[in-house]
C-alpha cells in the first residue's frame, strides 16, 4: 500500500539484505521505519507490538530466523532462534506456523547456505501472504461492485483494523476497499474507533488516509444510527477465527454491527484467509474469548498539545473494568465469507464445499 | 445520593442561603464543591457544564434567578437575569421552563420579598425534580424485583449517565438501581463507557462507586457479548426524548444495545419523566439528531501519571470525524417505559392512556 505515494509493506528486505518494519506502536502520530539487525530485534518487535496482526507476525518471525542465520548457522543456532521467537506471542497461530516452516526448510540446507536461503524463504512467506490478501481483494471487489450504487458510489462500514498493517500488504477486509478505490470507484469508509485498543481510529484511519481513501472516524456507538439513516451500504470486517458452522469471531463489537446490519437489511461480510477457519470448533459457544488487561480500557494514549505521546486514565480509580477482546457473530447474521478462493455462504455445508481439500486434510 | 456516606444533591442551598453545586466538569478525578454567589456564577456553571442534565440545569437556573434577586429585585433585574440564564444552553427545555416558572411566580411578589421567595421556590423546584425521580425509582424497583434471580441477584446494563448527577437526586435510570441496592438486593451494574463523551466511565461509574453500588465499566462494544453469555438480566437507560409512538431517543449507541437485548430475549426499559414525551413528534424519523463537535471524538481528557487532567488527540490529524450525539431506538425494541406515574408499554395507545391529561393539554 502507499504512504504519501510511496509503496510500503509491513515488513520487507532490501537488495542488500537489510530487514525493515514500520513501527506500528507509535502510529498514527509518529511514522518510523526500524531496521531489524538481529533475531532479538525481530523478537522484540513482535513482543512490543511494533508489528501486529497474524500474517505480519508470521512474516516477522520468518525474517527473525533469517537474521539469526547470519551470525550463527548451526542446528543449535536455528533451535535457539526458534525458541526466542516462539516465546514472544505464544498463542499466535501464524507465528508457530512460520517458525516451523523455516525450520523444516532449513534443516536440509548446508549451514553455509542457510543465511542466504533463509532470507529468500522469508521473502517467499511474505509474498504468499500478499498473494492471499490480493486474491481476497479480487473476490471482495466483485461484492463491492454488486452493492455499489450509480456511478460506483458506496459507503462501507468497518470495525477494527484488518488492513495491510496487519497482513504485510493489502489486508483482508480492507483489500477489496483498496482495489475498488484504485479502480476509481467512489468508496467512502466509516471507520469504527474500536474501543478499547482503538485500532480503527489509530491504524485503519492512518492506512486509509495514507493511501488516499476517503473515510470518517466514528464512535463505535454510531454505526447503528448511520445504518438506520441509509448511510451504510455494506459492512465489511476481518475475523480472527471462523467456526466450522460459519460463526465469525472478531474484535469485540462486531456482533452489534451485524445485528444492526440485519435490522436494516444491509449486507454483512467477513474477509479472511481459509486458514482462519477452525474446523475443530463447530459452534459459537465453544470459541474461547481472550480476557485482556483492564488497562487497555482504563487508560488511553494519544498526542498531547505539546506533541508528545502521553497516557491518561479515563475511568475512576476505584471502578472495576472488564476487557474481553472478541465476540462471536452467529452465522445467521453473516451474509457471506470472503476468502482467497471466493465468497461462500456462512454455513457448514457451504464452507465444506468451498474448502474440501482443507477439510479432508484436517478431518 | 451518598458520597463516602454523606448525602449530596447536584445543587442545594444551606440554611443561610448559600447555593452550592458539585463541579461535574472535573469528575471523577477531582471532587470539588463550588459556591454560586451571583446569577453570573450560575450562568457560567451551566454554560461550562459544571452542571449538566436537564433537571439539574433547570434547578440551577431557578437558583440563578434567586441569586440575582439578592443584589437587585426590580422587574428589570428579573428580566436581565432571565436573559443571561436563557443564553447559556438555548435548546434545553427544562432551562426555559424553570426560568419561566420563576418569573411567573415572582412577578406578583413585592420586590422586597423577592429574594426570600425566590430561594424558597428554587428549593421547591429542586424538591419536585427529586420527588419525580424518587417515584420513577419506586416503579422501576418493581421491575428489578421481577427480573432478579434467586436471592435478589441481578445484572443490569446501562448506557450513558441517567443518574443523580443529571437530576438533582436519584436519577432516572439509576434511581431504581439505588433503591434496589439500598434495599439489600445484590445489584451489579455493567456501565457502558459511552463514547464519545464517556459519561458512563466518568459519571455513572463515579456515582455508583461513591454510593457503593457494585459495577464494572466496559467498552460500548462489549454489551452484546455479555448478553450472549447470559451476563445481563435487564437493560435500563434514560432518554432525552420519547416520541408519541414510544420510540426512545437517547445517547448514541442505545439502539445497538436494544437490538442485542432483543436478540437475546433480555428486557429493555427506558426511564424518564413524562415531560420527556414529545407529543409533537409521532415517528422516529422526525426526531432531530444533534451534531456535536468532532473534538469530543478526536480528543480525550483524563488523569496523567503526574496527577493532572490532560487532553490528548486519539485520531490522526488528517482524518475526518463525525459526532452525532443521539440515536432513536424503535418502540418495537422497547419492553416498557418507566415514568413517575408507572410503567407503560412503548406504543401510542398505552402512552395516551397513561398520560391522558398531558395529551389533552397539548393536543
Amino acid at each position: 500500500m502507499k504512504i504519501s505515494g510511496t509503496h510500503y509493506r509491513g515488513i520487507w528486505h532490501t537488495p542488500t539484505g537489510v530487514v525493515r518494519i514500520i513501527d506500528q506502536s507509535r502510529l498514527p502520530f509518529d511514522f518510523r521505519i526500524i531496521d531489524l539487525d538481529t533475531v532479538a530485534d525481530a523478537a522484540q518487535a513482535i513482543s512490543t507490538m511494533a508489528v501486529r496482526g497474524a500474517p505480519l507476525i508470521g512474516a516477522t518471525a520468518a525474517y527473525g530466523i533469517a537474521l539469526a542465520m547470519r551470525t550463527g548457522n548451526s542446528d543449535e543456532d536455528l533451535a535457539a532462534a526458534a525458541r526466542m521467537l516462539s516465546a514472544t506471542r505464544p498463542t499466535a497461530v501464524d507465528l508457530a506456523w512460520a517458525i516451523a516452516r523455516m525450520r523444516n526448510a532449513l534443516e536440509d540446507v548446508a549451514p553455509a547456505q542457510r543465511a542466504t536461503q533463509a532470507l529468500e524463504i522469508a521473502g517467499k512467506i511474505s509474498d504468499a501472504y500478499v498473494a492471499q490478501c490480493f486474491a481476497i481483494g479480487a473476490h471482495g471487489l466483485e461484492l463491492i461492485r454488486a452493492h455499489a450504487g450509480a456511478q460506483g458510489r458506496i459507503n462501507i462500514l468497518t470495525h477494527c483494523n484488518a488492513g495491510w498493517l496487519a497482513t504485510v500488504d493489502w489486508g483482508t477486509a480492507l483489500s477489496p476497499i483498496y482495489r475498488a478505490h484504485d479502480e476509481g470507484m467512489s468508496v467512502h469508509v466509516w471507520v469504527d474507533e474500536t474501543r478499547p485498543r482503538n485500532q480503527g481510529a489509530l491504524l485503519t484511519a492512518f492506512e486509509l488516509g495514507a493511501h488516499g481513501v476517503p473515510h470518517t472516524v466514528i464512535a463505535d456507538n454510531l454505526g447503528g444510527h448511520l445504518m438506520q439513516q441509509g448511510e451504510v451500504d455494506m459492512v465489511l470486517v476481518g475475523s480472527d477465527r471462523v467456526t466450522a458452522a460459519g460463526d465469525v469471531c472478531n474484535k469485540v463489537g462486531t456482533y452489534l454491527k451485524a445485528l444492526a446490519a440485519r435490522d436494516n437489511e444491509i449486507p454483512f461480510y467477513a474477509a479472511q484467509p481459509i486458514s482462519t477457519i477452525d474446523w475443530s470448533v463447530s459452534s459459537a459457544a465453544e470459541v474461547p474469548i481472550e480476557q485482556r488487561s483492564p488497562r487497555e480500557l482504563t487508560h488511553i494514549s494519544g498526542l498531547s498539545a505539546a506533541g508528545k505521546i502521553e497516557t491518561v486514565r479515563v475511568i475512576p480509580e476505584g471502578s472495576r473494568a472488564l476487557n474481553l477482546g472478541f465476540d462471536v457473530t452467529p452465522a445467521r447474521l453473516v451474509t457471506g465469507l470472503i476468502t482467497e478462493r471466493g465468497v461462500c455462504a456462512a454455513n457448514r455445508e457451504a464452507l465444506r464445499n468451498a474448502c474440501l481439500d482443507r477439510v479432508s486434510s484436517h478431518a
